[in-house]
């Protein structure tokens, strides 16, 4: 039963398919070009909570209840929950995810932690461990900025190279059959560290290992760009994709053509001053939810390849004069 | 090809074994009672580094290059990496693993992430999805102190209650065969929130959290805990240790004859100035490798529910007067 393929990716024998999805965001999200498509939109960005961090786990909370519900499920019928988000100890995560009472892998991959808790749960249900799994991520740009950069009363000025932490929690379910996407195949990421140190240039730290992951998916698969409708990175940004596509060049592959970014999708980056896009774990959960799921479902798109991208840093690794390296796990969707 | 057994449990039809391991400590750790039996002691818990996250991440990477050199690997034969540790952004694992450019799957369960780190690369391996696959987790005092608790500088008491971080990595190598140990059969746990709020007595946070894991375990499989020889739990200490024994006779469960706990074999509490034992991710893994493992392959324990427990909290939790939920995973080892 052997279903490795390549050198890092896994072929499905018996691909799981999503069969629920959800997004849940904050009102800046909402008026952004994605708005009509999510599911719920908070109001107030503070989710009716005291915290961030607490408004944070209330997205994720309704975000998940939303996902069980389309799904017609009953939150006791997911065996395990594939979770994560940006804060530090996954608080966001572990406050969120606790009223279901699911058994719960906590998980970090930074931004690319929906890559990572969709690669894990597909593996789960594809290799009859679970009926149901579930993938979980959130982000929020309260509780990040806190997180990673300056408290927000500072008031302090954003490099135009600067993304926008998307305020957003996107949920999965995935089954063993039903609905109209199935997961055939994930190919992991590995560290890429080029060595980049600019957190306010989060694109060039992950553009690398986006292209590390996707070359590998094209080797291991045996594939060309053109085999995709789409190849979609998560939040990458406008600079992070200049970088993406020419690395990709210098290898051998044009995806000019196929590549979409997350982050350059949700907002209007004119209108809604944000700079390079928008990032965050729930960047690439939230369009997957709205946007990139329903568009493969009507068969828009027979088969895309899904990237989101990680930045691994902290403050005390910043701090520490250390590099910022880069990790993207590729999930690969298609169509049935 | 269902493996799904019980409520939340899987048990493998063909169990992967655990062919290496490798323990990595710090000084205290190794002047402890298990001093002799780890595979590499730091003469300084700097590890000749300036920082204590980067001697945390030199010995994540002494350990796992330790792990696969024993098992007769090269770094590229590793398929999957499984790792985590304390510190935000997983930034002790991040560049502790980068070295060995294998794929990364980053994972926080708190102390319980050794649990997590053994199911996964455990339900990897089973799955024909990996030839092999690594489990690695750390902890540092430096850097834990640091990250849940004052300033080293301050010199604080620390209550009785109290637990001591070990400054320790374990890795583990994971394949269909070979060796003289298997994992039969995981328990991935739920989050556990009974209200608890003292960081300073972690034991009594996580004691229900294994507490639910064990039970769970024994209900799934159908077992009596004499089925077992031993019940080790990660770090419950000698306070944790009375609550889970206390809670699980409410349940109808005596573990009293079968429990050990990582946190107090690790130390002579009176001669070390410990308090209640040893915690962090380290903990659980470097006992495992060390004392647990060698038992285990010699056959003088024939089967082992493996328990590494965790706190879910973080210092931002703490602060914001959040509580602190407990979770914990399990892990069936068999002599074979």
């Amino acid at each position: 039963m052997n279903q490795m393929t390549g050198k890092q990716s896994i072929e499905f024998q018996e691909p799981p398919h999503v069969i629920s999805s959800a997004s849940v965001v904050g009102p800046k999200e909402g008026e952004g070009p994605l708005g009509e498509w999510f599911d719920l939109i908070a109001p107030e960005a503070d989710f009716g909570e005291q915290t961030w961090e607490e408004a944070e786990s209330t997205m994720q909370s309704e975000a998940l209840q939303t996902a069980i519900g389309k799904a017609k499920l009953l939150p006791s019928q997911v065996r395990y929950l594939f979770g994560g988000d940006l804060l530090a100890q996954l608080i966001a995560t572990s406050f969120g995810s606790e009223e279901t009472n699911t058994p719960l892998f906590g998980l970090y991959g930074a931004c690319s932690t929906c890559g990572e808790a969709l690669a894990l749960a597909s593996m789960t249900v594809a290799a009859g461990y679970a009926d149901y799994a579930a993938a979980l991520t959130s982000s929020h740009f309260g509780s990040a900025e806190k997180e990673f950069r300056f408290p927000q009363g500072y008031g302090n000025q954003r490099p135009l190279s600067a993304t926008w932490t998307v305020t957003g929690s996107g949920a999965f379910v995935l089954a063993p059959k039903g609905g109209h996407v199935k997961v055939c195949g994930v190919t992991p990421g590995r560290i890429v560290d080029m060595g980049a140190r600019d957190n306010m240039n989060m694109g060039a730290c992950m553009a690398p290992a986006a292209c590390d992951t996707i070359y590998q998916n094209l080797m291991d698969f045996n594939r060309q760009p053109g085999d995709y409708d789409k190849i979609i990175t998560g939040d990458l940004g406008t600079i992070g994709q200049r970088i993406l596509i020419d690395l990709l060049k210098e290898k051998g592959f044009d995806i000019s053509q196929q590549h979409m970014d997350c982050g350059i999708e949700i907002y209007d980056s004119e209108r809604q001053d944000t700079h390079a896009g928008g990032s965050g774990c729930g960047c690439a959960a939230v369009v997957l939810a709205s946007m990139i799921l329903p568009k493969i479902r009507k068969g828009v798109w027979k088969r895309v390849l899904f990237v989101p991208t990680g930045a691994l840093l902290s403050k005390v690794s910043f701090n520490e004069g250390q590099t910022i390296p880069g990790i993207a796990h590729g999930v690969i969707l298609e169509h049935c």
